[in-house]
C-alpha cells in the first residue's frame, strides 16, 4: 500500500491501563498518551508498569508531539521516563498541562515544550491536523482527539462517558462527534473500559445525592478516600461540605497539589475559610470536619491505611467517624480494602463503600453510550481500545451490531500495527512492545525511581526476606532470613547483614499483633524501611521481595 | 457463672470460609462443621487453610459428636484432618454425607461413624439434644440446627437463602424457626456473607431463564462451569439440555463423583440416555452437547482453564462455542477469571459471566431474609458468623435495628469464648485458635497432604524457584535459580539440581508465548512439576514458590 498510515497501539489494549497510541504517516509520527499501569498482584516488588516505547525512540527523528486526553496516571504517567528519551511538545488542555508540569518538576524535568489547548482548537504537527474535542468522564478538562491525515479522519475518543449533567457543566462537544460522522470517518478508536456493561453509566451529580443523606445523618467527622485526580468528586464533597457547615481537610501530598493546581486553574472552586489545613484539626468540633484523602484501593502506606491501623499521627478513628470510600474497586484490590475496612470497623468507624452505597459512578461509557458515539461517528473501521481482550470483544460486538462490517474491526493487541489507507486497513505486523517495570513511586523517592529491564535486575539485583511469624503473639519466630541474588550481601559487611537484620526486628516489634496478622501490611512495611536503608548505605534498589509466613 | 454453656467459634468469624463452631457444656461438647477456606492471594504455595483445631483436640474426651449442616468445603472440608486425630460420631443429612464419604474414602479414613439424619430428627448427645432443619442454599438437602441445651435454645442457622422456589421443591422449614422464637430462643447464630447486600437474594429458578435464553440461540457446543456441589445448578443444566435436545457430559473428577453421589441418593433426576461419557463426545454434533466442568474460578490446573489453553486432549475450542461461567466469582480471583475469559474469547469462544448475564444467583441470605430470620427466630442473644468483620458489622447492625440490645449482639473472632447461661452472657478469654495451612489438592494427591505448621516448614521447606523470561519470544533468559530453606538441596546430589532445572525448561519450552506470557499459568505449571518430581525422587514436599520475571 502507498500513502499509509500506521496506527500502533504500544498499550491499553492488552490491559486497563498504560495508554499509548502511535500513529505514523511517511516521515511523521505523533503519540496520543503514554500512561503508566498500577501493577497486578503478581507482579511483585513492582509500583507501577510503563509500555515499551522502544519503537519510539528507534523512531525519534519522526516524533512530532505527544497529545495528551487527559490527566489520569493511566494516560500520562509514563510521560517522565519518555521524555528522558526524547524531547517533543507536549499538547494538552491547562488542567491535564497543570497535572503534567507538577509531574516533571518532580522528576526534575525542565524546559519541556508544554503546549496550552483549548477544545476546536486546530493544530498542524507534520502530516498531522489535530483537534481537540470536548468530552465528560472522570475527571475534568478531558478531550478526545479528531486526527486529520493525508488517509482520511481518524478519531480517538480518549476517556469519556456522556454525562448529560457534569459537575462543571462543559458537556460533551456531541456537535463536533456529529460533523466527523457526517463529513466521513475513516477510524474510530474507542474507550472499552466498560464495554461489558449494559445501559448508561450514571452522572457525576448522582453521587451528591448519595454525600448529602450520609452528610445529613453523620454526627461525627466525616473522612473521604477518593482518587486524588477525580476532581469533580472533590468538588462535590466541598459543595456538600459548605451545604451541612463543615470545613474540608485535604491530607495526601497528591491530593493536595492536585486541589491547589485545579483551584489555581479555577477548574475547582472553594469558597474562603472552607480548605482548612490539617493543623486546624484540633480546632474543630467533629461535626465540622470532612477530611478528604487518597488510598480508596487500600493502599498499605497510603494515608487511609495509616488511618484504619493507628499509625497516622493526626487522624485517630473514633466511635461516630464515618469513612466513605468513594472510588472503584479496581479489581485485583479486593482483599487489600477489604482489610482497611474491617480495620476501620473495628475501631467503631462507620464505613461506607460501593457494595453498600451509591457512593461512586463510573467515567467510562456504558453500551449505550458506546453504540451511540459508533453512531455518531460512523467510521469505516473501527478498532476498541482501553481494555483487556474480553472489554474490547464486547465493543466489537457493538459496533457489528450496528452495522460495520466484521473484517472493518480491528481488536489489536499491543505492538500490532493497523495499516490503513483510504481504501483498505489491515493488520501488518507487529513493532517491539511490553511492559516496562518501575520501582519506586514514595515521596521524595524520585531518584529512586529504576526501571527494571534486564540489566537493571542483574545490577541491582534482588533481596528475599523470609520470616515466619506466630500469629497470636506477634513475635518473630524464624528469620529474617535473607536471600540475596544480583546483589550481593557478601560484598558487603557483616555489619549491613545485621543492620537488615535488626531493621526487620525493629519494624515488627513495633506493631501490635493485630498488625501483624495484616501479612500484606507487614510487607509492605519491610519493604519500605529496607529500601530506605540499602539506598542510604549502599547506594543499591534492588528488588525487595519479603515473604511472610505464619504458624 | 454456673451452668453456664460456652460457645466458640474456631473458623468462619474472621473469613469467608472454614467454618467451625464448638459448643461445650460442663463434660460435654460437639462441634458443627469443620469447614476449609481456599487461600488468599498472599498465601503463597498453599492449597487451603483449615481452622488451627488444638482446642478440641486437647478436649477429645469430651466431644460427643460433629454435627454437619450441608456438604459445601468451607463446612466439611477439614473434616479427614480433624478425625486423624479423634474419632467421633459424624451426623448430616443424606446427600451431606454421601460428599463427605467419598472425601473420607480418599484420605483412606475408614469405620467412620456417618450417622443419617433427616429435617426435625431428634438427636441427643450428652447434655445436648439437636434438631435439624430444613434450610434451602446453593447445595441441596443443606439443614440448620436447633440446639437444645440446659441453658436454653441455641439456634444455629448454617448456611441459608429463602428461595420460594426451590429446584427441588424442598422449601425452607418456615414452621419451625416460627416455632423457635414462640418458645423462646436463647442464642442465634446465622450466616452474614450477604449481609452487605440489601433486598432479597433470587431464586436458584432465575438462572433457569438465563439458561433457556442462551440454549436457544446457541449454535455450537455450551460449556458450563460451576461449582462441582451446585447440585441444583447442574440439575437445571440437565433439565434445559433436555428441553433443547443435548447430551450432557460431565468433566472434572469433583464433578463426575458429586453428580453420582446425588444421583445414586435421589437428588438429581436425569432422564436415561442423557449423561454422556466424554469419549462419546466425537460421536455428537456441537448442536447436541453440553459439557459441564469445574474450574469457574480460573484455578490454573482445572478442566476450564486447560480447555482455554488448548491444552485440553479431547476438548478444544472452536467458533460458535459458548461457555458460560455459572458462579460467583470469589474476592480475588477477579485476574485469574478474567484471564480465562481472555484466553477464551481470544480461541473464538462466545463467553458469558456474571457482569454480563444473570448466570448465577447467590446461595445466602440478603438483608431482608436476615432480618426475617431475626425476627422469626427472636433470639435473646445474637451472633453474627460466616462472614469477615464487615459483614458481620452489617450483621450486628440488621439486628440492631429490629430491636435486639446492642450488649446482647456478640460480634466475635476466631477462639473467642461466649459463655452463656439463661440470665447472662458475656465474652470470656480466648481459646487457641488459627489458620492451618494444607498443602497437595491434586488428583490423587492425598497422600502429599501436609500440615503446614512450624515443625514441617521446617522440615520439608522451602523451594524458591527464579525464572526470567523474555515475554516476546517466551524464551528463558536466566534462571531457574533455585533458592531453598529447610529443604536443602546440598544435601541432594547435583543430578537433582540439574534435574530440577531440566524439568523448569522442559516445562517452558513445550509452552507457546502466549501462554507464557500468563505467569500464573507458569507458576502453577513450574509448581506442580517440581512437586511431583521432589516427592518421588526425595520423599520431600517442600512449598515451592516459583517467581516469574518478565524483560
Amino acid at each position: 500500500m502507498d500513502n499509509v498510515l500506521s496506527v500502533i497501539p504500544l498499550g491499553g489494549v492488552e490491559e486497563i491501563g498504560m495508554n499509548m497510541t502511535v500513529m505514523e504517516y511517511g516521515e511523521d509520527m505523533i503519540i496520543v498518551d503514554a500512561g503508566l499501569m498500577f501493577p497486578e498482584e503478581d507482579m511483585l516488588g513492582v509500583d507501577f508498569v510503563i509500555p515499551d516505547f522502544t519503537y519510539v525512540i528507534e523512531n525519534r527523528e519522526k516524533v512530532r508531539a505527544i497529545f495528551l486526553t487527559h490527566g489520569h496516571e493511566d494516560h500520562v504517567g509514563a510521560l517522565p521516563f519518555l521524555l528522558r528519551e526524547i524531547r517533543v511538545p507536549i499538547y494538552g488542555t491547562p488542567l491535564t498541562l497543570g497535572l503534567v508540569k507538577e509531574k516533571l518538576k518532580e522528576h526534575n524535568l525542565e524546559d519541556i515544550d508544554l503546549r496550552s489547548i483549548r477544545p476546536r482548537d486546530i493544530i498542524r504537527e507534520g502530516e498531522f491536523i489535530v483537534e481537540p474535542i470536548r468530552v465528560t468522564h472522570s475527571i475534568v478538562d478531558g478531550v478526545a482527539y479528531g486526527i486529520r491525515t493525508p488517509v482520511g479522519l481518524v478519531v480517538h475518543t480518549g476517556d469519556f462517558k456522556l454525562d448529560p449533567t457534569p459537575v462543571d457543566g462543559q458537556l460533551m462537544d456531541f456537535h463536533k462527534f456529529s460533523e466527523y460522522g457526517e463529513n466521513g470517518t475513516l477510524l474510530l478508536l474507542s474507550d472499552s473500559t466498560n464495554a461489558e456493561r449494559g445501559g448508561f453509566t450514571f452522572s457525576e451529580k448522582e453521587v451528591r445525592r448519595a454525600f448529602e443523606d450520609i452528610f445529613s445523618e453523620a454526627k461525627g467527622r466525616i473522612i473521604i478516600a477518593t482518587f486524588a485526580s477525580n476532581i469533580h468528586r472533590i468538588q462535590q464533597v466541598i459543595d456538600v461540605a459548605v451545604m451541612f457547615s463543615r470545613k474540608v481537610i485535604l491530607s495526601g501530598r497528591s491530593m493536595v497539589a492536585n486541589a491547589q493546581i485545579a483551584l489555581d486553574l479555577g477548574y475547582l472552586r472553594i469558597p474562603e475559610n472552607t480548605w482548612l489545613k490539617l493543623d486546624e484539626l484540633k480546632n474543630l468540633n467533629d461535626n465540622e470536619v470532612v477530611i478528604v484523602t487518597t488510598g480508596s484501593q487500600g493502599e498499605p502506606m497510603s494515608v487511609l491505611s495509616r488511618i484504619a491501623t493507628d499509625e497516622h499521627k493526626q487522624i485517630k478513628i473514633k466511635e461516630n467517624d464515618v469513612v466513605i470510600l468513594s472510588a472503584k474497586v479496581i479489581p485485583g484490590n479486593e482483599h487489600s480494602i477489604g482489610r482497611i475496612i474491617n480495620h476501620l470497623f473495628r475501631r467503631g468507624a462507620n464505613v461506607i463503600y460501593e457494595k453498600v452505597s451509591e457512593i461512586h459512578v463510573s467515567g467510562h461509557a456504558s453500551k449505550e453510550e458506546l453504540k451511540l458515539m459508533l453512531n455518531l461517528v460512523r467510521p469505516k473501521y473501527f478498532m476498541p481500545v482501553h481494555g483487556e481482550y474480553r472489554h474490547k470483544f464486547y465493543h466489537a460486538r457493538l459496533a457489528d451490531k450496528i452495522g460495520i462490517p466484521k473484517e472493518h474491526i480491528f481488536n489489536l493487541e499491543n505492538g500490532d500495527v493497523l495499516e490503513i489507507s483510504e481504501h483498505e486497513a489491515r493488520k501488518a505486523g507487529t513493532v517491539t512492545s511490553g511492559r516496562v517495570f518501575v520501582d519506586g513511586k514514595g515521596v521524595g523517592d524520585v531518584e529512586g525511581m529504576v526501571l527494571r529491564d534486564r540489566r537493571r535486575l542483574a545490577h541491582d539485583g534482588i533481596v528475599i526476606v523470609i520470616i515466619t511469624i506466630e500469629k497470636l503473639s506477634g513475635s518473630v519466630v524464624s528469620g529474617p532470613e535473607i536471600i540475596s541474588r544480583g546483589f550481593i550481601f557478601e560484598d558487603a559487611s557483616q555489619d549491613v547483614l545485621t543492620d537488615v537484620k535488626d531493621l526487620v526486628y525493629l519494624t515488627l516489634s513495633a506493631m501490635t499483633p493485630e498488625l501483624i496478622a495484616d501479612k500484606a501490611l507487614v510487607q509492605a512495611k519491610v519493604r519500605s524501611v529496607l529500601k530506605k536503608y540499602l539506598r542510604n548505605t549502599m547506594e543499591r534498589k534492588p528488588m525487595i521481595m519479603p515473604l511472610i509466613f505464619e504458624v
